[in-house]
Parts: structure tokens; C-alpha cells; sequence
């Protein structure tokens, strides 16, 4: 707690990783390894990769294969659980800001689908509609609005029906999870909030009791409807690791109450066009590429804004290589270009300097048009009766078939 | 609100009034007047009591022509609603944490009921199942029971079933209700929950979360299954004055979010057995007279513990007369004796010392054992199914008729 509360307060030397604020140090990059660290949760090894390729019989989800998941807590504990034929459900979500997705949202969802298809395991989905009301100043109608629109672009990412609850906290909280959120929040002091999130006095008290609605998905006798009876099925949550202040929030209160800890896997954050220093701003529209963009959108801002390792000139170029480290369309392939030889081959090719950016950019291009136009069909073949049934308060027929 | 900090800081001066809190200065006295400047609201005068009787073609209830309740805000546009031939609703609750009720826990009930039947309006019942849950460490499964036994007094008070919703928060909370609860939350920093309740960094972040849960049934549109359509309803509040500061956060906060205010109608205390320094205290069985005692314990209660304004000796007694001013058994007779004649007579013959202690206290305990058979037999009559009936999510069906 002391620790990161000293990092909100930030000394020179530190970088604020917060649910609502991610800063490197002097604008530079991300350390990971230091996160790690102050958060205390787990990298997540190529042995750990292993095990899952072996217990799915699935080569591993290019993310984890990449290390963009690349830090767990407990997520051994699922796996054990997964070998001895026991069950266990995903529990993932987002916070309805805005109209359309960009490519950094997608990134846990595509991530959750392998898992559940992999595993063939429940999952639930929650829409944080009263989160972006308060933190974003939208009313209750917009908030719930932008839920439902965001729901499409989930339910778009392949989600099994079957197998899937999707809800928004303006109608899902109460009962048995309002009961939760009373349990986990009898557990939390203002001043543990403070060290957890940053909260000050002058913050609204909407804002302070948030914190446990986020928590109790991750508890099955929060969902009556799907796990009654099942009240130490384990959770295991995928999301961004700029979520973890919440979930190591509720870990530390779950035994306290008679709960499993949820496990974690998290990812790093997906790159601004303009270089890695931290989330994408969603405010700031040339810093992404967004699921509605046009394949013309897409050239634009790639060709104009996606921050380039290459040399200034063709010589230097060809003389030095390209600085991969920093080089904004090598990452966005890391990300998206599955195959493997294609990507080393490229990786290899533009880090000698015999490839230039340009041809690299024109892959890039290739490759998130691809995406945003398979998205796009997927999206504009969500009907409302289908957006109806994932949010329906419903069993799941096929939950852990 | 800086004046509401001072008093919780409490100079050697200051009584506290909190709705955990009731102390008087030094032990002495509450000092209502003194209690509505702080707290901003109007003595409730002769003037507006005839208004009630004249309204209503009823003589006004005991509680408002002896001055029980003796505070409002805007209950005059209340019956300015009422004389436009406009509805309005009532809102009362309960916090449920033991398991019988005492007589002071009757009154805002019993003057609810009154209220109820003078005005025919439709009445919401919230059982803060949940703050009792989180401020007394009860289990949520206690906090329950709790609240559904309550209810069983509550409505053993003769609600009209056709008219009154009983809630409990654990049950109802979510929808509607929710999406007000986050409204009002937004409108609120920890700060000012500071200056009006006196929450301390220390107090978990249920405590903090709690005030708009009790805040939002005061707008029609948390009920949608009463209201729907309806939402400039007006709403009066019958309670206890303590309960002022919950309501002047909801009337700070209900035109920033387009509603209107409550209105209030408040009672002072129901003075402890050994005397009037406050609210009873309900971890002291001594102190208080419960609906569950018999006969006997009334009549060894009254006799051994009510604080007397009698002298010590009778030749004192018939010189001096007994002092009104702290005597229990009289006070207790301005609630519940309903004769004004016989009050009137007991007063003048007791003060002038013509009447002894004894003799009052035998009064009192006749009023007193009738009162509580009385309800006794009718929390027999309750059955689970009328209790389920008062509970259930239903259309009223004579609302405003």
C-alpha cells in the first residue's frame, strides 16, 4: 500500500500506473519489470506457455506467445484447477467512454475468446456503465447507450453465445451482488482507497464506492443465475495490467469474507501510434486506430503518425538498421501479424536496414485493414435480438460442456 | 456544513445529533432549538397544525398538537400540493439491528400510519438492511432476517396494504434505484460527507457509499413500479430529526440532478426511562420499553427505572409538586395518553402535588400494557404471506385513490 501510494505522489524516478492514468517516467517507456514488482504479482514464463499449449493441445495465443500477457497471479492455481478436470469461469470487462473501439480495446477480448474456446469455460462481461458516468461526467441514458453500442464490438470479437453473459452495471447491480459489494466494502477503508487508487478528499463519494463493484464479479454467488451452488468456482480475470489495483484490492478482501481469490492474467499496454509511452489517449483521435476506421483512415495514419525506427535517410538507414525498440509498426505486427516466420522474417529484415519503413508500413496497413474490416463485418452482423440474448439474465445451456 | 463539522468536533458547548449519535451537553437536555437553527430547518407552528386539521377534516394526531413532531422543511408546499386537490407520497424506514422493537421506535410509525390514512397516499418503507449490515457487523444473512421480522411490527402499526411498499435495501437495490444512487453519489465529495456525518478516514468505504441509498427514495423515479410516469411527485419525509442530515444532502443535491426535494416532518426524541438525555439506548434493555415485553417487565420497568419529577419526601412532594420538566412517567403520558382532558387534569394535579408518582406511574402503566398487547395481538395477525404481500414489487392498487 505505502509503496504505492508513494508512487501516486510521485517522485521523479517513478511512473503512475493507475486504472484512470498511465505515465511513464519523463515520458519514456513503460518498465514492466518494475510494475511487476510494485505490484507484486508474477511474470508470466515460457514455462507457464508451455503448460497451457500442453493442456489446451493448442499452440498458445499469439498475446502469450509475444508476452503481451506477460504478468499473472494465481494463474497457475487455474491451470492445476483445469488438469484435475475442474472448472472455472473468465471475467473480463470495459468501461463505455466512447462510440467505437480502438485497436488497444480489442486486445483483451480477442484474448478472453482464445481462452474460452481454448478452455471451454463461462465467461462474464461487465459494461461499467456507472464507472464512465462518474468518472467521465456522461448521464445514466448516454452511459448505458455507449454500453450496448461497445456490447456489439465485444459480442463482434466471437464470443460463444452459449457461454457468455455480457451486463452493465445500471442493470445488473443488486441482490446478490449488491450483497457482495456490501461484503467487499465493509473490508475497504477511505484510507486503503487512498493508497490503492489515489482518491483525495475532494473526490466524489461515487467515485469511492466504485471500487467493489469491480471487485465482486470476480465471485461466483455474484451471478445467481449461472453458478448457484458453485460458490468456490475459481475466476480467472484477463485484462490490462493497469486494472491490477482493483483485483489486488480484491484478493487481499476475499479471503476475509469466505471468497477464492480470483486469478490474473495482464496484459502490457498496446502502443499510441505516436510511441510507446503508455495508453493510447482515446481523446486524441490521430493516436489510434479506431474498428471504424476506413482502409484510407488507416493508410492516412499509419503512413503519417505511427512513430518510425527507421533512419532519417536511405543511407543511414541501410547502414544502421532500424531501432525496433521503438519502432511503432514492428510493435502493431507483434501484435497482429500471426504468422511467426513472416514476423521474424520482417523483424530481421527492417533491424539490418535492408527493408525499409515503408514496406513495413505497407504491411502494417495491409494487416489492420484486414482486421478492422473483419471487425467491421462481424459488428454490422450483431443484431439487437443478439445483443438482447448476451445480456438476458439467462443460464448458459453449453456453460461448461 | 463548516457549522455541522464544529458541532461533531464538539466544543464543551455543543450537543451532537448525528443518526448514530444523539449526546446532549454535559448530560443535560437537547436543545431543539438550538438543533433546528444548526441544522437550517422550521419550527412546525400552531398555525400549520391547524392547517392539517383543516385540510383533513380530522383533529390533528397527538404527536403533531403535543409537539412531537415539531420540525419540517417545506411540509407547508406539501399541503399546498394537498389543497391543489395533487398527490404527494410518504417515505419513512427503518434500520433494522434488533430484534424487537422499542416504543420510540413506533412513533415515526405510528405517525406515519396516521399521516397515511389523513391524506390516503401511497407510503415506501426502506429497511437499511444493508447500513445495519455494514455499521453493526451483522452478517448480510442476519441483516435479513432482521429486517424481515421488523417488518412484521412495522406493519402491525396498520399500514394500508393497499398503499405501502416495505423494502429491504439488500433486496431492492439495483435498476432504477441504482442509477438515482449513482446521480446523487456523483453530487457528492467526501468532504462534505465529513462535515454532514462525521466519517473519518479510518470508516470503510461502505459507511462512505451509504448516504445516497438512503437519499434516493425520496425521487418517485426510483420506484418505476409505483411511479412510473410520475416523476415530479412530491415526497414527504416523516422521521426523527437525526435523520435530518441524510435529507439536507438530498435536498442540496435534487435540483442538480432535475428533482425535487423532499420534504420533511420531524419528531424530537423519545426519551430514555432514566431520562430525557437522548435517544434509548438499544444495547440497554433497562432503558427502554420493547413491544416484546409482558405485562410485568412494564410495570417493574416503569416503577424501577422511569426517572420521576417527584420529590423525596411526600410532605415535599405536597409542598413543592412534582417537576414536569424531567419527569419520565408524564412525558411518556404526552405520547401515548390520548385523552388531552385526562393529560391536562394528570399534569396540574402532579405538578401542584396533589397527585403522587405512584399514582401517575400506574397510569402510565395501564397505557403502557395496553399499547403493547395491543400491537402484540396484531404482530400475531401478520402472516408470511401479508408480509410477502407488503414486500413484493407490485403495483398498489389504490394508490391515490
Amino acid at each position: 500500500m505505502a509503496e504505492i501510494e508513494n508512487q501516486r505522489q510521485g517522485s521523479e524516478e517513478d511512473q503512475v500506473i493507475t486504472p484512470w492514468e498511465v505515465a511513464a517516467k519523463e515520458g519514456g517507456k513503460i518498465d514492466y519489470d518494475k510494475l511487476i514488482d510494485k505490484f507484486g504479482c508474477q511474470r508470466l514464463d515460457e514455462t507457464l506457455v508451455r503448460r497451457v499449449e500442453r493442456l489446451t493441445s493448442l499452440p498458445a495465443h499469439v498475446f502469450l506467445r509475444r508476452g503481451v500477457f506477460f504478468a499473472h497471479r494465481d494463474f497457475n492455481e487455474i491451470l492445476d484447477v483445469y488438469e484435475r478436470g475442474e472448472k472455472f469461469y473468465l471475467y473480463t470487462g470495459r468501461g463505455p467512454s466512447s462510440e467505437a473501439l480502438h485497436l488497444g480495446h480489442l486486445i483483451p477480448f480477442m484474448f478472453t475468446k482464445y481462452l474460452q474456446d481454448a478452455f471451454k469455460v463461462p465467461l462474464v462481461i461487465q459494461l461499467t456503465d456507472d464507472e464512465k458516468c462518474m468518472w467521465k461526467n456522461l448521464s445514466v441514458e448516454e452511459s448505458q447507450r455507449l454500453a450496448r453500442e461497445n456490447a456489439k464490438d465485444i459480442i463482434a470479437c466471437g464470443f460463444d453465445i452459449t457461454r457468455t453473459f455480457i451486463f452493465s452495471d445500471f442493470d445488473f447491480v443488486g441482490g446478490e451482488f449488491y450483497k457482495n459489494m456490501v461484503r467487499v466494502a465493509k473490508c475497504v477503508t477511505f484510507n486503503k482507497v487512498v493508497g490503492i487508487f489515489g482518491f483525495t478528499n475532494e473526490d466524489h463519494i461515487g467515485k469511492i464506492s466504485f471500487p467493489p463493484v469491480q471487485a465482486v464479479p470476480s465471485f461466483p454467488t455474484s451471478f445467481p443465475h449461472l453458478f448457484s451452488g458453485k460458490d468456490n468456482l475459481r475466476c480467472l480475470i484477463p485484462c490490462a495490467i493497469d486494472q491490477d489495483p482493483y483485483f489486488r484490492m480484491t484478493r487481499d478482501v476475499a479471503p476475509r469474507i469466505g471468497y477464492q481469490k480470483p486469478a490474473l492474467i495482464e496484459s502490457s499496454f498496446f502502443p499510441a501510434l505516436q510511441g510507446e509511452t503508455g495508453k493510447m489517449n482515446a481523446s486524441d483521435p490521430t493516436s489510434a486506430i479506431y474498428v471504424t476506421d476506413s482502409a484510407k483512415e488507416i493508410k492516412n495514419k499509419v503512413n503519417k503518425y505511427a512513430f518510425s525506427g527507421g533512419r532519417d535517410t536511405i543511407e543511414l538507414h541501410r547502414k544502421y538498421g532500424a531501432d525496433l525498440e521503438v519502432d511503432i509498426p514492428i510493435k502493431y505486427l507483434g501484435f497482429f501479424l500471426e504468422d511467426d516466420v513472416e514476423l521474424e522474417h520482417t523483424r530481421k529484415e527492417y533491424g539490418a536496414g535492408r527493408m525499409l519503413t515503408g514496406e513495413v508500413k505497407k504491411r502494417l496497413i495491409e494487416v489492420l485493414s484486414a482486421l478492422v474490416e473483419r471487425h467491421r463485418k462481424a459488428r454490422d452482423a450483431v443484431t439487437d435480438e443478439m445483443v438482447d440474448v448476451f445480456m438476458a439474465r439467462r443460464p448458459l445451456p453449453h456453460m461448461f460442456d
